[in-house]
C-alpha cells in the first residue's frame, strides 16, 4: 500500500486537534446541559423517501448500500445530511415516551456530496439543540434558542479566544408576507436568491429575480430593498413599512420578529440583530431563521445556524413543532486548529514519562505508573530501557512536562524543561494543576 | 409521514439510555488518557479496495455513493467496519507528523451489514486503543494491553455493577504453527472452523474441517484437541507439547504466550487466561488475539476483542505494527440499557425548574436561572405560566428534583421529593452534590 492521501471534504485532525476539538466539544455540550438539554444520538442512515424532499440539499444526499446487495434489493437508506431532519422522525418515532417540550442535544457526524471548496466538507460534525412541543410550542422559545448560543459563544470567546459573533435573525413569514404582498406566487424560488445576496451583491440578484424567476423589475428592486434592511432594535419594522407593501402574514411576520428582537436586547443587546437578508437554503423552516458571523470573520459564512420549523414531524394526527440552532463545529474549527491558531499544550494526555532502568525492572515501573494513575495522573512507562538521555527526549518530543526515576527504590522526579529533580513519593506527589491534562492554547 | 418504524440492527436510546452511555464512555476514555493514549477521529469511509481484503467480512462492507452521481462514477467509498483498518491508514497518512510508538485511543460509529440478531448489530459504537511502532514494536506492550483493558472493565465493574470479566488469549503463531506441524496448509480455513467451536461443540468442528476442508480424521481430532486447552498460568505449554506435535512457529508462539500470561499474572492473577481456541474472525492478526467473557454472561460472547498485526500498516518501506483491543459499547450497552438494568436517576440534566408567575414575569425567571447556570446548576425555565401545581408535576415527571418559586421578589425553592420548601439566594443556593446532575444508576 503506497502512502494514503486525504479524501478531499474529509477532514480529519491530529491528536493534538483531536484534544482542542475534545475541549471545545465538551465546553459547548456542558453549555447545553446548564440549559436542560438532554443528550441524544440518532442513528447515521435514514430512509431514502424522508431524505430526498427537503430541497435543495437533495442532490448531495450520500445512498447506502451493502456491497454483495441481493440483485433487485432498493436502495433505501441514505447518510444523514443534518441533525433536524432525523431528530424529527426519533421524535415522532418515541413521542410515547418523551416529555414536551423536549429539549435535546446531538452532537454527530453529518454527511453532503458537496464540491468540495474552502470551508464545504463532505463530513463535518454538528452540535445541535433543539426545543419541540406536541402541537404548540409558544413563542419565547424562539428568543431563547439564540441566547443559549450567545452563552456557547460567550464561553468560547472567554475560555478559547474565539471572536465575539453577531446573530442575525429573519421571519420567513415576513418576507413570503412581503413577496405575497408584491404579487408574487413563486416565494420559494424568491427565497432562493435572495440567499445569494452576500456572494453575488444586490444588482446580479435583481437580475436572477427578473431573468430566473419572471419578476418584474419593481418586484424584483422590493425584494433586494426587503433584503436590505437591517436593525439592532425594532426600528426594522418602520423600514419595511416605508417599503408599501401590506400584508397578512407580513404583519404577523413583522410581529413575530419584533417580539424577539425585543427580548434578546434585554439580556444581550446588540447580539441579536434582525436582518432581512437571512434566507437558510433548507425547506423545512417556517418562520424565525438565524444566522451567525464571526465578527472580523464574516467571509467564513454562517458558522451557526437555525430556525422554527412547524410542520417537519407530524403523523397525520399530530404535528410537533419546533426550534433549534446548529453549531458547525467542524466549519468553525478546522481553519482555527488547521492553521495552529488553536493548539493544545501537549498532544498526549501523559504527565509522566516513567522512566525504566532495564527490562529486568519493567515491572517496578508499571507499579509506580499504576499508583499515579490511582490518583488520577495520567501516565505511561517508557517503551525501551534506553539511556536516560534519550528517555527524557522521548518525552520532551511529545510535551511530556515530567520523567520519573528509580521507580520504587530510590523515586525522583524530573521537571524536563526546568531540569529540577526532586525526591518523590508515588502515593503523594501531584503534578501542578496546569500541568494535569493538555491545555488548549492559542499558538 | 406514519409513524416511523425502527430500521432493524440501528439502535437508538431514549435520552436516559444515552445519559448512561455518555457515562460510561466518559469513563472508559478517562481510563484511557490515564494511559497516556491520545484521542483521534477518523472520517468514516476509507477506499472500498482498502476495506475489501481483509478477509470474511468482505460481504458486510456497505458503500457510499452520491444520489446523483454522475454516469459511470465508480462506487470508491464505504463505511469502516471496524476502527483498525481506518487507523492503519491514518497512521500511514500521518506518519510524519506523530511519534512512534503511538499510543491512541478513537471512539466512533462503525457498520457492518450483518443479518440482524441478537447482540448483532449494524451500526455500533467501538472503543479502540492501540499501539503502534515504526518498524518494530516491543512484545511487552502485549500484556500491557489486556492490563489496560482491566483497568477499564475494573471501573465499570465498581461504578456500574458490571460483572467481572476474564479475558482469553491465544496466539495465531501457535495455532498456525500447531497446524503447519500437522502437515496442514490452509490454516486460516481452519482458523475459520475452530471459531465456531464455543458455538457448534468440538464434534461438529470435526466434521467441518474433516467435510469443508479436507482434514483427516486424525488431523481434526488433533486442531479440536489444541482448541480444548486453556490454562490461568503457563501450564498449557505442557498440554500441548503432550500433543506430540513440533514447529518452529509453534515454539515461538508458546513462548510469546508464556511471557504475556507470566507478565499479566503479576499485575491481575487469574483474570488473563490462556485459552487456545481463540481465534477471531479477522485476517489482519498476526501474532497475540484477545476476547473477553463478562463472567455469568459469557452467552453474549466476547464483549471486548483484539490483538496483534505485524503488517496492517506497511508503505512498502515502514512497516507499523500495532497491537490493540477493542471495546463493543453497544453489545455491552444495549441489552444493559434495553433491559432497564442500567438506568440514570432522571433522563434531563435539569436539577432545578425556575417556575414562572405570569407571562409578564418571565424574565424575572430567566434571570434567576441565568444566575444559577452560572454557578454550574443545570435549569430552565416553566415553558408556560401555569397553575404551580401543574409546573410542580411538569418537573415530577421529568424526575427535576427542586422547583424555584417566586423569581427575584421572595425567592424560595421546594424539593418537591420532600416536599420541603425553603427560602434561597440565586446567587448563593446549591443543590445536594447527588442531585447536581443525573447519576447511572441500576434499574
Amino acid at each position: 500500500m503506497a502512502r494514503p492521501k486525504p479524501i478531499s471534504g474529509f477532514p480529519e485532525f491530529l491528536p493534538t486537534g483531536r484534544l482542542v476539538e475534545n475541549q471545545v466539544l465538551a465546553a459547548i455540550t456542558s453549555t447545553f446541559e446548564l440549559h436542560g438539554f438532554a443528550p441524544i444520538e440518532t442513528r447515521a442512515v435514514e430512509p431514502l423517501d424522508q431524505l430526498a424532499r427537503k430541497g435543495e440539499i437533495d442532490k448531495e444526499i450520500y445512498v447506502v448500500r451493502r456491497l454483495h446487495a441481493q440483485e433487485g434489493d432498493a436502495d433505501e437508506l441514505g447518510l444523514h445530511f443534518d441533525l433536524t431532519v432525523p431528530f424529527a422522525r426519533y421524535v415522532l418515532e418515541h413521542s410515547g415516551h418523551l416529555n414536551f417540550p423536549f429539549r435535546r442535544y446531538q452532537v454527530q457526524k453529518v454527511w453532503r456530496g458537496e464540491r468540495p471548496q474552502e470551508g464545504r466538507y463532505r463530513e463535518f460534525t454538528q452540535a445541535d439543540i433543539d426545543i419541540v412541543g406536541r402541537d404548540r410550542l409558544a413563542d419565547h422559545h424562539d428568543a431563547e434558542i439564540p441566547l443559549v448560543a450567545l452563552d456557547v459563544f460567550g464561553r468560547l470567546h472567554r475560555d478559547l479566544g474565539l471572536p465575539p459573533v453577531s446573530i442575525r435573525v429573519n421571519n420567513r413569514k415576513l418576507s413570503e408576507g412581503f413577496y405575497r404582498g408584491l404579487g408574487i406566487e413563486s416565494t420559494a424560488a424568491v427565497l432562493q436568491r435572495v440567499d445569494k445576496y452576500d456572494k453575488v451583491g444586490p444588482d446580479v440578484v435583481v437580475e436572477l429575480l427578473t431573468e430566473q424567476v419572471g419578476l418584474s423589475e419593481t418586484q424584483a428592486r422590493a425584494c433586494v430593498a426587503l433584503a436590505g434592511i437591517s436593525s439592532e432594535d425594532e426600528s426594522f419594522v418602520d423600514k419595511v413599512r416605508a417599503l408599501g407593501v401590506t400584508h397578512e402574514l407580513l404583519e404577523e411576520g413583522l410581529a413575530d420578529l419584533a417580539s424577539l428582537i425585543r427580548i434578546a436586547r434585554g439580556t444581550e443587546p446588540g447580539r441579536v440583530v434582525a436582518d432581512l437578508r437571512i434566507a437558510r437554503g433548507l425547506d423545512y423552516y417556517t418562520g424565525t431563521v438565524y444566522e451567525t458571523l464571526l465578527l472580523g470573520s464574516e467571509k467564513l459564512g454562517s458558522v451557526a445556524s437555525g430556525g422554527r420549523y412547524d410542520s417537519l414531524a407530524s403523523d397525520g394526527r399530530t404535528t410537533f413543532p419546533g426550534v433549534g440552532y446548529s453549531f458547525g463545529i467542524t466549519r468553525i474549527l478546522a481553519p482555527l486548529i488547521g492553521k495552529g491558531i488553536l493548539t493544545a499544550t501537549r498532544g498526549v494526555p501523559s504527565a509522566v514519562l516513567v522512566a525504566v532502568d532495564s527490562e529486568e525492572t519493567r515491572d517496578r515501573a508499571i507499579s509506580v505508573a499504576r499508583r499515579l494513575r490511582e490518583r488520577g495522573i495520567a501516565c505511561e512507562v517508557a517503551p525501551k530501557a534506553d539511556k536516560f538521555g534519550r528517555q527524557i527526549r522521548f518525552a520532551e518530543r511529545r510535551g511530556i512536562p515530567f520523567v520519573w526515576f528509580g521507580a520504587n527504590l530510590d523515586d525522583s522526579v524530573k521537571d524536563i524543561r526546568s531540569g529540577e529533580q526532586l525526591p518523590a513519593d508515588p502515593d503523594a506527589w501531584l503534578p501542578p494543576i496546569e500541568d494535569a491534562t493538555p491545555r488548549v492554547i492559542r499558538g
